[in-house]
């Protein structure tokens, strides 16, 4: 089925929905600012304040997925946290540390900051996942979860915050999928494998609720 | 743990590595350009030709979700693509066709399209999943699925190009969730929903590959 193909001129009307956002542009569609004092809205992907333009977009995303995470957690008990659909899933626990853990692997990556500094040995356990995670990340309540999760991205942001444009499009040193990579894919890496992972989630707590003797398994 | 925190000097010798990509940078953090040969490599997010600057951006960004969802399903079999981890779960198959459906939901609100001239009854139920989705999206080979995704993906890129990074920042009459959402934000969303939905294929595909039998559920 072929779509209406609207004229361009339709789009220009719809500019002028942009003052209640605080939106202003510059004369190039390359540049643009913000009213500052709008940066707490979660629908709007683009430059935040107090960060360069690219890199505020970047973090308007990261706060976006990190919304929809926190909000599919934050009701669950220990109980839920620790429960297997199978004895070879992950936990919601444990996927909720490894988000932790590819963040503070992200840092180290981007920030070209000492790994031995910043990793323990949670972090390794939960960065793969699998059995070990499945003995050793439980029993914790979703508080320490949450913590977990707003420290690392509170330094995430305070270092974000330092970084320009042309940073966030730097190749690094450490390429660590053995191809060139810049800090924008990096940081976009991780969103994207939280955004996973909270899928995974999702699919996991709704098997929480359903009623659990009623399961049959078949090809379909 | 305290992270060290490298001088910003450190930073600085990284920016030798650009050359590599054919990256160059204007005298502003704000406005880059990119060497139009160098359009076809995943692991660089950011400008690409073809595309206005932001809009280039969200570009790579879309084509990097996209390659994570068919390689993922590209082996599967239509048995496989049918597989139901118990009775009120999705498919692999409607997944892939929610995706389908999701993109041109984004297509209708952002190019501003008549949604009854692209939307047809397998993108509603599709759309919706569940009951309706597992009775009638069955039966269909991953070929089926992947040249829906390439199909619709084509459109939207072909538009895409035709769009400014102004566009990208409007805020449209049809405001989807009720409150004023940018352009950029309903295709971040379409990209990090698919994500959500790789992550649950993931999932499922691992219980195709495991012994199905040995499935114990418990509360962990």
């Amino acid at each position: 089925m072929e779509p209406k193909k609207p004229d361009r001129r339709d789009f220009i009307k719809h500019s002028t929905a942009l003052a209640l956002a605080g939106w202003t542009f510059s004369a190039t569609d390359q540049v643009y600012t913000r009213n500052p004092t709008q940066d707490n809205d979660l629908f709007i992907i683009g430059p935040k304040s107090g960060f360069s333009p690219q890199v505020g977009t970047l973090v308007s995303m990261m706060n976006w997925t990190r919304k929809i995470t926190t909000s599919t957690v934050a009701e669950l008990s220990m109980k839920d946290l620790d429960f297997l659909i199978d004895p070879t899933a992950n936990t919601i626990g444990a996927l909720l540390r490894h988000t932790i853990a590819q963040e503070k692997e992200c840092q180290i990556q981007t920030f070209a900051w000492d790994r031995a500094e910043v990793i323990n040995e949670t972090d390794l356990v939960a960065g793969s996942l699998g059995n070990d995670a499945r003995q050793h990340i439980q029993g914790n309540e979703i508080e320490f979860y949450l913590e977990k999760l707003r420290s690392v991205r509170e330094t995430s942001i305070g270092e974000l915050k330092n970084r320009d444009d042309a940073w966030l499009m730097e190749i690094g040193h450490h390429h660590p999928w053995g191809i060139p990579v810049n800090n924008y894919c990096q940081w976009f890496h991780v969103l994207e494998h939280e955004c996973q992972h909270v899928g995974q989630i999702a699919l996991i707590k709704n098997r929480l609720l359903a009623p659990r003797n009623d399961w049959i398994h078949s090809l379909g």
